[in-house]
C-alpha cells in the first residue's frame, strides 16, 4: 500500500547510477535514565515509505534499480521469551513486500556489495552512521523530497484519513453528548480517549485541549482540572490517530447545552468564518487568502455586534483581527498533526500579526489535506494592553469588551481534503447552533 | 509534602561548607524531528525532591544552610496567549514552599553569589551546564544518594502509593468483570485505561500487557490484536500512576470465567508461590530467598502434577524452575515502576537462570515497596530446547508438557509494603479461584 509512496519518492530523484536512499525507522524510546518504555510510535517519514509500525527496521531504495531493500531486526531466544514470537523473514517479506529482506546486521555488507557513489540520508544522525562505514553521504535533499511527496495524499492515505476523521468525529460527538455542568475538564478527555480506545486508537494525534470558561481562551490549555460550569462554554480540540494518520477537530459549545444570546452571536461569527473559508477551498486558492477571509469575516461580525468601531478595511489594515484571532487558520494534516510541507523552500511566513503563525502558506492542490480552524477569543493578555494602546484603543468598544474578559473563546475546526473541483470535509460533528443544541438535548 | 525528601537527602551528605546540590527538572519532549509534544512527565528524581509536575523548573539545595532554592521558568506574553496564565512567583512560593524563588534565568547569578566550592549534579549532562559556568562539579554521588532515599518510602509517599494501588486494583477488577469470549485483547486495555482516566490517571505506569491464550507466555507481549477465546486464559499486567507513583498488578483468569481442571491445578501452583512469598515478607528477609521460595513452590507443584520428575532439591539444584519461571520474583516500586535501588553498590545479580533477572537483591527493610509476581509459563522457546537437552530432558514429562505448549502462562502480582513487623498489601483484586469465578459470574 505504501509502494506508491516509494515510487513517488524515486521519481523525485533523477535516475542515478549507483546511489542509495537510506532511511532508518525508530526504536523504542525510554523515559529519561530509566527502563520505562515509551509507547512505540514509528518515525513519520519511515512510516510513510514502509507502513511499518514495528521498531528497529531500516530500509534502502536503490536509485539505479528502484529496488526496495528492507532490514529487519535480528532477534534471539531471549527476545522470544520476553518480547514475542520471532517473525520469520519470509513473513516480513510477504507482509511488507520488499524486493529483498535482510537483517539489520547486514546493512554494512549490503552497502559494501552495492558500493554506492552516494548515500542519501534523512538527517545528520543517520548520515554519520553511514559515513562511518566509509561511504559518501548527502543529508540535504532526502528530507525535502519526502516532504513534497507527503504533501499530496495518495488515495490509500485518504482511506486512512477518512477513518481518522470518522473516529475523531465520533469521539467529539460522544463528548458533546456527555458534557454537563459539574464535570471536570479531564473527564471530557477520558470520554474522548475512551472512544478511540474502543477502536484500538490509543495514540492521540496531539495533546488534546479541554478548556472550560476562560480556559477556552488559552490556545494550548493543558491543565484540565477545572469544573465545567453552567452558563460557560467549553472548547474541545482533540484528535485520534488511525494507522498513523491524524484527525484534528475542535468544537466549542455551552456546558449546559443551550447558548445564551451573547454566546450565540459570538459563536455565529466564528462559524461564519469557518464556513466561508471552507466554501472557498479549491485548487489554486492561497492559504493566506483563506486566513484573511476568515479574519475579515470575524472583524465584520465584531463590528456588527458593535464590539469594534471603524471600517472593516481599516480594521484589517490595522491588524485588529489578530487581537481576536491571533493564530493561523490551519495547517497541513497527515502522518503528523502539523504535517510537513507547509512552506516551500524560499517562502517565509508573512510578518503580520496573527497570520505570521499560519503553518501552511501555499497554493492549494488536489490531494492536500488541511485543517480549517478560525478562532474568536477574548484573551486578557492581548486585550488589556490594546485597551491602553493609542493606535488600537479607538477601534475597541472597551466597556463591552471588558465584560467579555472572562468569556473565553471559540474555535471551530474541521479537516478538509482538497479535491479536483473543491473540497471533501472529513469531519462530521454538529457545529451549527441548532445542531449542537439538538445533540446535547438528547 | 516533599520537604521530608529534601531533608533525607541533606542528611546523606555531611555538612559541607559552601556546596550546592543542583537538580534540573524535565522539559516537554517532542516526537522525533516534529513539533508533536509528548505528554509531560516529570523526571523522577526531581519529582521526588520537589513534587512539581510542571516543566522547566530547577532547584538547588544549599548544603551549608539547608536552604531550598527553586527556579521557575520565566514566561512572556506569548506564553500567556498560547500556553496559559502566567503564574506569579508568589503563587509558586506558596504552592511549592521553597526558601527562595527565582527565575531560571537567575541560575548563573545565584551560583556566582553563593560561589560554591562544589556543585553536585545528577548526571553528566546537567554537570556540563554547571561546569560551563565555571564551577567545580561532582556528578558521581548525588544520584546514588537520592536513590537510597527513594528506597525507603515516607508516610506521604505511602499515601500516594495506596491510592495508586487502589485505582489500579479497581481497573483490574473492572477488566476482569468485562472479560468474555470474542473480545480483542486491546479492548481490555481500553477498559483498564478508562478506569484510570475517570480519576485523571492518564499516565500508565508502564506499557500494559494484555495477552490471551499462548500470548500470556510472552513476558512483555505488546501486540494486543488477538481475540479472547473461550477455554483459554488471559493475562493482564497493567498499572496506573497516581500523582507520580506507580501501581503494578497482574492477574490471570479464564476468558469464559470458569477454570478448567488443568487451568485450576496450574493456577493454584502459581497462587501458592505468590501467597507463600508474600507471607514470608518481613524486615530482614532477603529478596533472593523469596525468589527461591517461589521457585521451589512452583517446582513442588509441577512435581505433584507429574509434569516434572525427581526430587525437589535436585530440580532446584539443576535450575529446572527457571524453565517455567524464567523472570525475577519482583522489583522495587515507587515513582518508577522498576524503582531505583534494587542493588546496592558492589552487589551483583546472582548468575543463575531465572534469578539472574531479579531486579531487587536486598535485605528487606520497613518502608520498602516491592512487587511479588511469580509466574508459571509453558514457553516453547525455552521448553523445546530443554526437551532435547540431555541434562534437562530426564526431569521433564515431555508428552504431558508438549500438550501444554499452547497453554500460555500465569502470573499473579501484588504490590507489597514492608512494615515494621511484616507487610501491607496495597492490592485488592480477586485472586483465589473461587473469588475470580465469583467476580466473573456477576
Amino acid at each position: 500500500m505504501t509502494s506508491l509512496h516509494r515510487s513517488k519518492l524515486l521519481s523525485v530523484f533523477e535516475k542515478h547510477e549507483n546511489s542509495i536512499l537510506f532511511i532508518k525507522g525508530a526504536s523504542i524510546a525510554f523515559r529519561y535514565n530509566t527502563d520505562h518504555e515509551m509507547a512505540f510510535r514509528q518515525e513519520s517519514n519511515f512510516l510513510y515509505l514502509t507502513g511499518i509500525h514495528e521498531p528497529d527496521f531500516s530500509c534502502m531504495l536503490d536509485l539505479s534499480t528502484g529496488e526496495y531493500l528492507l532490514f529487519a531486526p535480528k532477534r534471539d531466544t531471549k527476545y522470544a521469551v520476553w518480547n514475542g514470537y520471532i517473525t520469520p523473514q519470509e513473513t516480513y517479506k510477504s507482509r511488507y513486500e520488499p524486493d529483498a529482506i535482510y537483517y539489520d546486521t547486514d546493512i554494512e555488507a549490503v552497502l559494501k556489495k552495492k558500493n554506492p557513489k552516494l548515500v542519501y540520508c534523512l538527517d545528520e544522525t543517520q548520515a554519520q552512521e553511514i559515513r562511518k562505514l566509509g561511504f559518501t553521504v548527502n543529508s540535504d535533499s532526502l528530507m525535502a523530497a519526502i516532504t513534497e511527496c507527503r504533501v499530496i495524499k495518495t488515495e490509500w492515505e485518504m482511506v486512512q484519513m477518512r477513518i481518522a476523521g470518522k473516529v475523531t468525529s465520533e469521539a467529539h460527538t460522544e463528548v458533546m453528548r456527555y458534557t454537563k455542568p459539574g464535570l471536570k475538564e479531564y473527564q471530557l478527555k477520558a470520554v474522548f480517549e475512551g472512544v478511540g480506545a474502543k477502536y484500538n486508537c490509543f495514540q492521540q494525534a496531539f495533546s488534546g485541549i479541554y478548556g472550560a470558561g476562560k480556559n477556552s481562551a488559552v490556545l494550548h490549555y493543558q491543565e484540565r482540572l477545572d469544573e465545567l460550569k453552567s452558563g460557560e462554554l467549553v472548547l474541545v480540540d482533540a484528535g485520534l490517530e488511525y494507522n498513523g494518520y491524524a484527525g484534528d477537530v475542535t468544537r466549542t459549545y455551552p456546558v449546559n447545552g443551550k447558548f445564551t444570546e451573547t454566546q450565540a452571536s459570538i459563536y455565529q461569527i466564528c462559524l461564519d468564518a469557518h464556513n466561508a473559508t471552507i466554501e472557498a477551498i479549491k485548487p489554486g486558492v492561497l492559504t493566506e487568502d483563506l486566513h484573511l477571509l476568515a479574519a475579515q469575516t470575524i472583524i465584520s461580525g465584531l463590528k456588527d455586534m458593535n464590539l469594534v468601531y471603524g471600517e472593516v478595511e481599516e480594521l484589517m489594515d490595522q491588524n485588529l483581527f489578530a487581537l481576536f484571532f491571533p493564530h493561523g487558520l490551519g495547517h497541513f494534516l497527515g502522518i503528523d498533526t502539523h504535517d510537513v510541507g507547509g512552506y516551500k523552500k524560499g517562502v517565509e511566513p508573512i510578518q503580520r500579526p496573527g497570520i505570521q503563525y499560519l503553518r501552511t502558506r501555499r497554493e492549494l492542490e488536489p490531494g492536500m489535506v488541511l485543517t480549517i480552524e478560525p478562532g474568536l477569543y477574548f484573551i486578557p493578555p492581548l486585550l488589556l494592553p490594546a485597551f491602553k494602546n493609542p493606535a488600537q484603543q479607538k477601534f475597541l468598544n472597551i466597556p463591552e469588551l471588558t465584560k467579555l474578559l472572562d468569556f473565553g473563546g471559540i474555535r471551530i475546526e474541521d479537516d478538509i481534503h482538497v479535491s479536483e473541483t473543491g473540497y471533501e470535509n472529513l469531519t462530521d460533528v454538529p457545529k451549527s447552533i441548532a445542531d449542537i443544541e439538538n445533540e446535547m438535548d438528547n
